[in-house]
């Protein structure tokens, strides 16, 4: 009566999915490119990790992907040395990672014809929420496929959303969902600018906001770093010029015209492209010239 | 002992202090245009209600104005027949419109002439939170003006910053609150619009984002009215063009890029040439065009 799942990509998110798994008593497997991640994992209980699924494929009722991009997606399941040939017939598939609805529709045609379930599964809630197994999932998918990665679900989330049974719905929420979370990062980064330029000190700003109804779950989850100066990436600019570009071909796609969501994207590319692309999402504040920001207090 | 205090603007958040004054025990005259407002504050305990604050100004120790923008409050304070002529030395004047930083300290210049006492001190957290004493006050003044105010804090605020002795800062600190609380009102209105156009269900969407990490206080508060079809004005979208204005307005004297809040402003503007303006300030969704949006339910 063993569950069997392995989780691939051991970053932020995919490294709590894994805990959580573990905590849950599923044989869990880690793989990712990196050796010190694979170590953790390791010594908390994995039953084994490497950097290719391939090597446990037979073992597995259910794998959960959270890499960075639907490329990685296909690289990992249909690249050289593709995990998804390797699978038992019926292995569920939970795509985790916020890739376009397109491409979410072409993965699922490619894993129905090998006779593989997927379930279209998006999650938010952060490293925090993940480690202790309450993420929220927005998942799309077949009836069969969601009583498949029951054990997983269970596991790792405290609410799942059963959007329909149309692959990509999942992808579509999650991708309005980053629309909200990038534009508020970035109104965040705004405001506190305008704060400093204006004389006021950022830890009472936050505090005042934190406080009253200009909240959000980003200004006071993202702009704590901005009053710590600490820009230690829990998530990366780049994943919002990643995602910000996906609500834009989203958009594009359905003739919808985007006001603030374009500009948040402009925003983050231009943090990117100005050197911040691998910093904390909140370094976004980093675009405004003549601001001084608080700097980091060594310990 | 008693204390008399005076709420000037008996709109949304001037009732709820008004009320929560009488809830106090302090003696409580209201002051507004429209008669129904008036009877209301009547029958629910106030000493004395009437439109011109000018027939219970020897009676009182505060005055606390919400009315709209900064020409009422120089209109009620220092146009015909205005109040601060008619006050006690020592008066105490508590200005919690949402006003720019320069009016701010334009105002205090004359009440200061006046030997009068002016505490800067806009407000946030709604109606609800008005209602029940609970506001956040952003204040700035001396310590004098504070001690003077104590009873009126102590009676309508859960929370009160003490931003610093100089006038305008709280304004300022209000100002860029509303940038936010702007910002994730149209970020809302685009998101639920932009769902709308994918064929997600609105109530669906609302469940999902208010569980994760892409909620903001106004998300929550707001997109509700999008859900139920109800754009009865709590408050109205002509309030956002001018706290968006005044925005604008501050980064501009301070020479600041915005971004976002200059979209958000030109979003609302929109919305109140086409004919929203007296709607529920969530009624910015109804820029965009093609959408199909939730209808009011008939009870």
């Amino acid at each position: 009566m063993t569950y069997s799942v392995a989780v691939v990509g051991l970053g932020a998110m995919g490294m709590g999915v894994a805990l959580s798994c573990i905590n849950a008593g599923l044989d869990t497997y880690g793989i990712d490119l990196d050796d010190k991640l694979l170590e953790k994992l390791s010594v908390s209980g994995a039953k084994g990790v490497g950097k290719n699924a391939g090597d446990f494929a037979d073992k597995l009722n259910a794998v959960v992907l959270l890499v960075v991009n639907a490329k990685q997606v296909n690289q990992v399941l249909f690249g050289e040395n593709g995990l998804a040939k390797l699978l038992k017939p019926g292995t569920a598939v939970m795509v985790s990672s916020t890739i376009s609805a397109q491409d979410s529709k072409e993965i699922s045609q490619k894993l129905t014809n090998l006779g593989l379930l997927m379930l279209d599964a998006p999650v938010s809630g952060g490293a925090a929420k993940a480690a202790i197994g309450e993420m929220t999932v927005m998942a799309a998918g077949s009836k069969e496929s969601f009583a498949a990665l029951q054990p997983v679900l269970d596991a790792t989330a405290s609410k799942v959303y059963n959007i329909g049974e149309e692959i990509g719905l999942g992808a579509t929420v999650k991708i309005i969902h980053q629309l909200l979370a990038g534009v508020h990062i970035a109104a965040g980064a705004e405001a506190m600018a305008l704060a400093a330029k204006a004389g006021i000190p950022l830890e009472l700003m936050y505090d005042v906001v934190t406080h009253a109804a200009g909240n959000s779950w980003m200004f006071e989850n993202r702009m704590k770093h901005v009053v710590e100066g600490d820009y230690s990436p829990l998530s990366m600019v780049d994943i919002f010029v990643k995602d910000l570009g996906l609500v834009n071909d989203t958009a594009k796609s359905l003739k919808f015209p985007l006001h603030l969501a374009s500009t948040a994207y402009s925003m983050f590319t231009e943090a990117s492209n100005a050197g911040y692309g691998k910093q904390d999402d909140s370094a976004v504040i980093k675009i405004f010239s003549g601001v001084e920001l608080p700097k980091k207090q060594e310990k």
